[in-house]
């Protein structure tokens, strides 16, 4: 069914080399510059520049260390000018908005509450005062940012309001007499927490809340509060706390803020989307409330593309460590008291290891491409909505898909290290504690997988990230999602592709990319049309029943964005083959894709059974395949994990 | 399909009583004696008289506080009595070896670190010198050991040989000349490790080594070695080493013990399956060595069956968190700004919940059995090989699955709690991070995986706890494992059950506990049956081809240890059901008892298509009445998890 890879010419795999600063194999340098793709200048930077020691830490710190070590090494950062892209260079930044997701890739295969302590200031707090303010705030404010000399918070969430934004508590409320906003926290349940940088270093927050103009309120709004003096106090009507001690990022100080009439000036308000002039009037470039508050979390979508990327990097370092383990570890020997065997010879820890490889590399090709996508809709300013609707579904989904595999694998990566795993000097653990939140933050998984889902119904003609599920129902489109279902990317050789596929024998088809793809593409239709079904008739029920109908919706509704999300990494990882110009390298990668377009397939086979898509004994076959992609792959494992990209020198692991 | 459980004559749900020191509703009582079982008395008397402060701690606690605090709380509760079942009352003790089994699963319900480190005393320490040791060593020795005047150590894992204990390559060298032994690493790699108490507290050490009488290597034996001074230095000749941080457990100073050349007495072996006599004259009760081995080993089990219950009580607790969360917490509107919607209302998270809530049920029958039966084997002194093989496999297989379950289940609780499962103070965050190493000590789970599907093979004739699955290969019984498919428990209603399933309709079938039982019993059969076809071939082959052939039937074997654990839990679900006298709690219980068959039944859906135990119709339909008795049964989940009799004081949570 298969053959070996094999390069005749390609002694080079025996010769270390000496680029990014550590040895690593040619093939495993060939892999890393496919997988880097269009970001290989930006993370070879910093491979060749950063060491261990900006980025890594003992993870036996106590909160307080932790804290003290974060804040000194993202000033230190950047100095060094690693985390500052996507900032105009005028206001200290160096590099594209998609660097800087790049450069959040990378600082997550450091350490990740130094990663999100950054993201907090640069990414949400810096990021809040470019997409939202204007030339005054960017002035005023930005610098600032950019060098950690304010340390910010972004202060959304509140207690009782996590993933339901549009009816957050806080108030921001226009005095006219002293042209003054008010700012304010109606009871203690309205606290913002969760807050990074609001436990102990933040001076200044950027506040979501209800804004209020002579009684009306036209909707969420960020306003610039500052909360601390110069000496750490909070500042009047303020009062802040501290939640302490937490299951992972312990680096980062997560608080709580309660606002008690907080009076700030006019100019405070970050006005690009809606603000209040001199005469006290309310103007805004967008008319419809909902539709305002939606492009203002639009512009913040970073955040969501990088948390995706960051669980990922975090997931590379611990396959690398996993792996390199699994390669020199011996348990038990041949029969016949013949050599050692490795672990990595057992099908048990190549089932473990090699699927979650070829995810790696699968969801590293589609992450590039929404990176790509940040920076070609933040170039039109956000102007074309579909654009816009269609980056923010992409980035919720790959969010999801990439934070629910990292908490999965960085635990099998643990388990696979036995014992040793769980020792922290061997890199994984700090790395399962701080990646679990990954989940929850910037988007709760289980809510954007309805977002996700909703989109689908919608075709983007619909406000995006609006979880109102009655509505939904009741306009799914007639024509489900035809914007969506449409290839994301790669039409041409993916065409190719399908036509290859067909006449070919059942076997032979297990290997046809077109067979893979024509089977992702038929879940996701078939999951997405039965959806739309059910979601019509729930719209059509009468209103004490409709909850009821629609709810019961809910686990179809998260199988239908994993289906959407499955076909548009597999549709990418296709693209990430074609630019691979080296012929070895890309026959490797066309042996991962197998590997992931089948075990994906293995994943959701009962579904497949379900559907008289295949049969009983196919499905057997489909597992035998992956079965033995994993046994051929294993040879390949050591280079597989140098493309992934985490410089041997950082993965802090006394094992690996 | 099915009827709502109503009890009209149950007014006392509404009438919090003080039971137990707390309100609890009289259906959560009921359940919780139900659940509990023959240990009701015993973990009574903990949620009476055992406070929060007596066993849970702050998490933001540093390694040494966390050690200090687990040392101090392990003597208080020697103290109180509450630790020292299954010593003999001489000694110190108090209570069966079975009550001692309940009491490490209360004691799991507070705080792991504590929990451990009184195993490792108690169970590993203590139980090495009861079991391993004669008349002298327990006056000698037991005495202390119970009230922590001497802390000790089970010195069994080495760096290079984890679950291969046959092949450890610490020796103990018989000295004629000084009728002493002498103990030695022979290499660094040789050095135990992750040695609970090594690293700071431990005085002696229960060192597993190769016994070497003349010249004559007799296998592995246990001699005790004290390794540190009344100071806490080392000894001469040992070397303690500190792991330092770990991924959890922070409680326990897990370290490293190095020896080189140290001389103990002869009368420090502990020799009740093997010894030296002053002529320096080797005897043994069981000749030969494997045998000696595994009974020595064997009598042990009682440290597997309290990991696998511990890993147990944990996710309890981390389920009445969630739980109580989940019904307190609110989310979103109903259509027309109706009122706030619970989490628990939510389907996807019935789907999180419930589920996982029956299973806790399901194993805690289950987990009552074995506790029963290591009682049972431990009357017979062990002397009965086929029980107590019985027992070990169903101590493995108890093991692998409970702790597998708690990874998965604690990390669902955690995310079910959003942003406030993060935060340490609401209780879930710590439990998480203790029980991961579940997963990997007092066995690894894929090792003990493979070990439960080779007795299946070898219908426990051959030796049990070793991982030569060459020779199981060759030596795999033409009638597979007819005493292990045999039927573990209540016969007589299970063949009443079946017989009532038939001539059922397809949809009734659903509920029938008879179809369930018969879809267990035929996954079971076939799994084992294939695997031992595949087996028996694999025997057949050359010694070339035969480590690929018996490799490639790992992934089998795992599944036939699932299926086989599966079937023995059902078993055990139905015959807790039969003993409790109660009709209502009773047909809750069977509700209970329907979601996890089924829920079982549809996580394995896949593989009965693939056989066709039945097509996707079937599939689909088990799948809707899975989410049918979750939403049923979330009405009832209050009084679930109090049944789960983990008190609400205990449950440390800001939240709960």
């Amino acid at each position: 069914m298969t053959t070996t890879i094999a390069r005749p010419t390609e002694p080079a795999d025996a010769i270390p080399r000496r680029a990014d600063d550590e040895s690593i194999t040619a093939t495993g340098e060939g892999l890393r510059r496919a997988l880097d793709g269009p970001f290989h200048a930006t993370k070879q930077r910093w491979r060749r520049e950063v060491r261990a020691e900006h980025m890594t830490r003992d993870p036996g710190m106590s909160v307080e260390e932790a804290r003290d070590w974060a804040l000194e090494k993202v000033i230190e950062l950047s100095k060094l000018d690693f985390v500052t892209a996507g900032f105009p260079k005028e206001f200290g930044g160096s590099g594209t908005l998609a660097e800087s997701v790049a450069n959040f890739e990378m600082l997550a295969m450091g350490d990740l509450s130094l990663t999100i302590k950054s993201g907090v200031q640069h990414g949400l707090y810096g990021g809040a005062i470019m997409n939202l303010g204007t030339r005054y705030h960017h002035e005023t404010f930005l610098r600032d940012a950019v060098t950690v000399d304010t340390p910010g918070c972004f202060a959304m969430t509140e207690l009782d309001h996590g993933s339901d934004v549009q009816n957050l508590e806080t108030t921001i409320t226009w005095i006219p007499e002293t042209q003054e906003f008010e700012v304010h926290s109606p009871h203690p349940r309205a606290a913002k927490c969760y807050i990074g940088n609001a436990a102990r270093d933040g001076r200044m927050a950027a506040v979501f809340g209800q804004l209020i103009v002579d009684g009306d309120n036209h909707g969420v709004h960020v306003i610039l509060v500052p909360i601390r003096d110069e000496a750490g106090r909070d500042l009047p009507g303020v009062t802040t706390g501290d939640h302490g001690h937490k299951g992972g990022l312990n680096g980062v100080d997560n608080g709580t803020i309660l606002f008690d009439h907080v009076r700030v000036p006019r100019l405070m308000l970050l006005d690009k989307f809606g603000g209040v002039d001199e005469e006290g009037q309310y103007h805004s470039p967008i008319e419809k409330r909902s539709a305002r508050f939606f492009t203002m979390l639009g512009t913040l979508v970073r955040g969501r593309i990088c948390v995706g990327g960051g669980a990922a990097s975090a997931t590379r370092k611990a396959l690398s460590i996993a792996t390199r383990y699994a390669l020199e570890r011996k348990q038990f020997r041949r029969p016949n008291l013949g050599d050692e065997i490795t672990l990595m010879e057992y099908q048990l820890h190549q089932r473990k290891l090699m699927p979650n490889i070829a995810r790696a590399y699968a969801y590293g090709f589609a992450q590039n491409e929404v990176a790509l996508k940040l920076q070609a809709v933040t170039d039109e300013d956000h102007r074309n909505t579909t654009s816009s609707r269609e980056l923010e579904t992409r980035a919720a989904g790959m969010k999801l898909l990439q934070t629910r595999w990292a908490n999965d694998t960085v635990q099998v990566c643990r388990e696979a290290c036995g014992g040793a795993g769980y020792m922290s000097e061997n890199g994984i653990t700090l790395t399962r504690q701080d990646v679990d939140i990954f989940a929850t933050f910037e988007g709760d998984n289980t809510a954007l997988a309805l977002l996700v889902a909703k989109a689908l119904l919608l075709d983007y003609k619909a406000t995006w990230g609006d979880l109102n599920l009655r509505d939904t129902a009741q306009k799914t489109a007639a024509m489900v999602g035809s914007a969506i279902l449409e290839r994301t990317t790669a039409r041409a050789p993916i065409e190719r592709l399908i036509k290859a596929a067909r006449g070919k024998s059942e076997e032979e088809q297990l290997l046809a990319r077109g067979w893979h793809i024509q089977t992702f593409d038929f879940r996701e239709k078939h999951i997405v049309e039965g959806l739309a079904q059910r979601m019509r008739a729930a719209g059509k029920e009468s209103p004490e029943t409709q909850f009821d109908a629609i709810n019961a919706t809910q686990t179809h509704m998260v199988a239908a964005a994993r289906a959407h999300m499955d076909r548009v990494v597999l549709e990418a990882f296709i693209e990430g083959i074609e630019e691979c110009t080296d012929d070895y390298i890309r026959a490797i990668l066309v042996r991962v894709c197998d590997l992931y377009a089948l075990a994906t397939i293995e994943e959701h086979r009962a579904w497949y059974m379900e559907h008289n898509v295949f049969d009983g004994r196919r499905s057997k076959s489909v597992t035998a395949a992956v079965d033995k992609l994993c046994h051929e792959l294993a040879d390949k494992s050591l280079e597989l994990v140098e493309g992934l990209g985490v410089p041997r020198k950082w993965l802090n692991s006394t094992i690996a």
